[in-house]
């Protein structure tokens, strides 16, 4: 499928502008550190010296798993539509973080084994109730893995925000997202494969050995898109779909934990140029999100052994995105204070 | 001189209620990490398990270092008084990163060598113009230090909340800050020595014979007020005694980079249980300050390689302080929210 057009943000002069205005600033030359590195990528996204951020979202995508069947998770499937229904109340982490500190979410049902009803708050992309078990057939078909990825393009492109936040909800998706970091990064599946919401060590064997028997069944999948198709879920196909279409419109793209990251290899996949959008919201302590960043070679901006999801860690994250680009746009210049720069 | 008593927090019934009531949120168990550390943490600090955080406010205390005379620091003496003033105006980072989280600021003048005249917002606590130079004798008096250590305490009786940051401003300041760790952690001044402002290798080196020397001048100095007034500076011996009041108050303390935790090593000296009040804000890149963290058995909320001081990382901490509190007072409960538990 057609996918949108991403243009690297490389920019020499522009590159060049950006230091010379973090280096004016009234600090040590580099003291900032890490938020020198963002205030310029920010820069370079918005193609501006004066970079801002305008009604920050995180898009929360459910989706149920037909692999769950093979019981490869601590909590039974019901929990994704309960969970949802607890964002729909308010009461769950990301809405909490997300209140906090400023940003709204958006909950998508993209494919949850659950009859919501008609619900205001609720974005009803729904492709099927759930995928199909990926232990035995394809997890989605080629249809409906690109209607998917076309429901994400879309809900970006109505944002009114330049900066998206992703997360997700579903029982049963660390373990997708385990089968498309093997195939799209050929690291062995024992680094994919991690303990998810909470498994014992005999049960993440297990998860290992139902991804190894897939691995097999599925041995022809190779084509990104492919891959997605055999492996994935609903909300990540969404979530791909959603991350090429905000790069392509310029917009910062924060990335959460483990399944958003996953989500991120199949678009870096078809598209390298996203990467220059994506600012790493945190290292999860599910043990293949660490290797998963190294194998972009990207670093995260967060460490807090979160394992939760939701958007989590993008939320959280928020508040140093800010402090990037209001340190870029507010603090005194060493003219304007009329401090003495260092001896020469 | 009688410092105010901190009580160890630790409390058996207290930290299993804590628990039991981070567990019962909806999410999976532990998959908070970092935050959930902290409200159990805060939680203890305020003997509750609904804590609050209340008028955070970041302190930034001033003072100049006669030991710039042997060519320590990378910028001139004057810079001092001229941050001030870019305080003052809202100029600086931590204005910026303060104002952006919620927190307000206090600018102590503890003993800058400058006359500001009387200023509505700028706290004069001024001990004197600057210390003496340590390469030649002690920086301050007994007498001098015990006073800096008073005003830092009275200003912590009189704040109104329950969260206090720590910042300073010195130019020197790294120097005595190093002298301070070797002196109170018994590691080699080589570990304890790094750029500060931004020092070219040879320079550092020079820092480190000044060091080196002064050593062997004060080689008597080794009680912890003693080595506090022997090299320290006037910002940092008012951190210590505010330090010391705001745990003695049950005070959430926010420890910044390598010049506040030299403060805060002398305090710790004095009083070991201060520890439990203490959230490492962030790991400087500073080098030594990973070493001081190491050394006090304590892991820090960010790495952002920051190395700027004036309270910036305590600032920028801030909203990881308030997740944590936000998550154990808002978020809803397995029982409230409906959700399924974990398989038996």
């Amino acid at each position: 499928m057609p996918t949108p057009a991403i243009i690297p943000t490389a920019h020499a002069a522009l590159s060049l502008a950006l230091s010379q205005a973090i280096d004016n600033k009234t600090k040590p030359l580099g003291s900032l550190g890490r938020l020198e590195e963002l205030a310029r990528q920010i820069g370079l996204i918005q193609a501006t010296t004066q970079p801002r951020l305008d009604a920050p979202a995180v898009l929360v995508f459910a989706g149920d798993h037909g692999v769950v069947a093979e019981g490869v998770s601590a909590y039974p499937q019901e929990v994704t539509w309960q969970m949802i229904e607890n964002f729909l109340a308010g009461g769950a982490a990301i809405n909490v973080f997300a209140n906090q500190n400023g940003c709204t979410i958006q909950v998508v049902d993209a494919g949850v084994n659950h009859d919501f009803g008609a619900r205001s708050n609720l974005v009803d992309r729904k492709v099927a109730r759930g995928t199909r078990n990926f232990a035995i057939e394809a997890a989605m078909s080629q249809d409906q893995c690109r209607r998917a990825m076309e429901h994400g393009m879309a809900l970006v492109r109505d944002l009114p925000g330049n900066v998206v936040g992703f997360g997700e909800m579903g029982i049963g998706n660390t373990t997708a997202a385990a089968a498309l970091m093997h195939k799209l990064t050929d690291l062995p599946l024992a680094e994919c494969v991690g303990a998810g919401t909470g498994l014992a060590p005999a049960a993440i064997s297990r998860k290992e050995a139902v991804l190894t028997a897939a691995m097999r069944t599925h041995a022809g999948a190779s084509a990104p898109l492919d891959v997605l198709a055999t492996f994935g879920g609903f909300e990540i196909a969404m979530m791909t779909g959603a991350m090429l279409q905000a790069a392509a419109l310029r917009k910062v793209l924060l990335i959460d934990g483990f399944i958003v990251t996953s989500a991120l290899l199949v678009a870096a996949k078809l598209q390298p140029a996203i990467l220059d959008y994506c600012v790493f919201a945190h290292c999860s302590s599910e043990q293949g999100h660490r290797r998963m960043l190294d194998h972009l070679g990207v670093r995260p901006l967060l460490q807090l052994d979160l394992r939760l999801g939701e958007g989590t860690g993008a939320a959280l994250a928020l508040p140093l995105l800010h402090a990037a680009v209001n340190f870029m746009t507010t603090m005194a210049t060493f003219d304007s204070a009329r401090v003495s720069t260092r001896a020469p």
